[in-house]
């Protein structure tokens, strides 16, 4: 989709043709480029963030919302996690364009207000805040029963790209290039939708372990996503940093955004840990449903010349993300393979 | 609420005090402030844009949404003017600080996409970013029937001040200053949660118009509001120009988000038109509870030094705002005043 707009959709009963039609008239409409006094917008097609030229700075703007994970912190009551993934959902798409985060603004919309659940969702969105190192400068708080089932918890933040940096776009990726992996921190905020449809007609006990699994697992799945700020603050203003690559909504398919002209051959993606394993059995899941649908074990995904491999671990390890480690490569081609698991993608969406 | 926060809520059936002691709630945990590396933000309680400072410019973030006026634009399929209220919510803040609007994300939350409701939300948003002189970056469209009801229209933009321009804040506000302000087109994108709500315990036909009205009254009220980023651009970067306010939810309220140590004297505001005086009656409401709902035919206000206010008028003539009039001045004391209904707000909330 054009600059920098995701769509998300509940997997089960939408037809994803009309989506895709519903976009298509809705972007048709909206194409009008201000005068140039107004900032020079960049175009950076289908990638994380929307960047526009202001003056002597660049700045990256991007919008995103926690979704139906939201549905599941109001069955257990357990609302922190998702109050920190307000802010993550939106700074790791920053981070995917190299910029730093600089403010945030919040969106909650709701049927009632409830003063505990607010008081929840604010210890993690400080939580957040101080992981992504950004600011809290408004925000809307609508209670609109006519508008809402529940609560959606969704935000919009801004960045720049600090003296001497330039927005890591993926442009400069090329064959030969090495594909770094950041491990998630479980399913971050994507997949929620099938996920829950899974955990109710499985009748899973949230109250209870998932096998292999500690705590209950409905606590698990509502952990906060993790955040990458000082991964991509560490290594963006390096040259020989080709691209970054937020591991959300769409899996894998998330890599042909940096480039369609080249292929990512995945081939030391590690096998993702026992939360996904378990998923796929309790959905009787396809191997190639799960990559384009979950983050696998991957969170973040850093490209880089295949020259810099270990200066740029050593980097990322002084950033606290000494688990970074080499999952694939860049190849002549086009789309992202998995090739041990005999998987294949053409495109994002 | 703290640095730019707008809250609304049905008035029917939820408890204004519930709501404060939530936002309470949350933004005692999310007073982070990063390191000034990250832009400084600057501080602007209660105002209507977040501001920052990153590098050499100055920022204006504000985001909000249409509400609940969707829910009249999905019964009568009629979506261009919504549409364009994504953008109308949004900039009016913007040009309320005295921001240039620079860049503009949507959300759209839906249960189903539609590709012709699309097509007409996205002529209605591609109307407002030319009215408002702002270009579409990136966006957000959930199909997430577990989490709305309909549709959900709304946005983020952001801002910034040119060369040689200051935000305007009401700082400078003093008594003596006059109060103009610019006519409003209908009820806007406030107080529909009400409105509906007479609309249908009155059993009000849409198809026809109201007593005075001119076509269905359904469609009166789905027309856009209007658009006073022109306004603000024609006169924020004069020293005589002391404050904006958007008359938006709070309806006059809003004032005392300029200041709250002096007075607001609104003893010329017009009589509103017609479609404000049948809806009064249709409900039976106070004039105080109008006030402070609807914008009550002024939607824009610039406060100005009394000695500035035909050079500000001429200005304001040559943006296309020739029907911007006295309403008031600025005196001692606090709060908001229309003495000639006998009317008193003490603050913005």
């Amino acid at each position: 989709m054009a600059r920098g707009r995701r769509w998300t959709y509940a997997r089960s009963g939408v037809d994803r043709g009309s989506i895709t039609e519903a976009l298509g008239a809705l972007l048709a409409e909206t194409r009008y480029r201000p005068p140039s006094r107004s900032g020079q917008r960049l175009h950076l097609p289908g990638h994380y963030a929307g960047l526009v030229r202001i003056g002597r700075e660049t700045l990256a703007v991007t919008t995103d919302s926690v979704g139906t994970k939201v549905r599941l912190a109001e069955e257990r009551n357990d609302w922190e996690g998702v109050g920190e993934d307000i802010v993550q959902v939106n700074v790791n798409d920053l981070a995917a364009v190299g910029a730093r985060p600089s403010v945030l603004v919040d969106t909650i919309l709701c049927e009632v207000p409830n003063p505990a659940v607010f008081a929840a969702i604010g210890r993690g969105l400080g939580r957040g805040l101080r992981k992504g190192q950004i600011s809290l400068v408004g925000g809307e708080t609508a209670v609109v029963p006519e508008l809402v089932r529940g609560t959606d918890l969704g935000g919009t933040a801004v960045g720049f790209f600090p003296k001497g940096r330039r927005p890591v776009t993926g442009a400069s990726v090329r064959p030969g290039d090495v594909v770094l992996g950041i491990p998630a921190r479980g399913f971050h905020a994507n997949g929620f939708t099938l996920l829950r449809r899974l955990l109710r007609t499985r009748r899973v006990n949230l109250d209870r372990p998932r096998p292999g699994g500690h705590g209950p697992v409905g606590s698990e799945l509502l952990r906060a996503g993790r955040i990458y700020v000082g991964a991509s603050e560490a290594v963006a203003a390096l040259k020989s940093t080709h691209g970054f690559a937020h591991i959300s909504g769409g899996g894998v398919r998330n890599l042909v955004r940096l480039r369609d002209d080249v292929r990512f051959e995945l081939d030391r993606w590690p096998a993702p840990g026992g939360e996904f394993r378990w998923l796929q059995e309790l959905g009787d899941l396809e191997a190639a449903e799960m990559y384009q649908t979950f983050n696998m074990g991957i969170g973040f995904v850093v490209v880089v010349a295949a020259s810099a491999v270990e200066a740029t671990r050593r980097r990322l390890a002084r950033a606290r993300f000494a688990d970074a480690r080499v999952v694939g490569r860049v190849v002549r081609g086009t789309g992202v393979s998995l090739p041990h698991l005999g998987l294949e993608y053409s495109g994002y969406s």
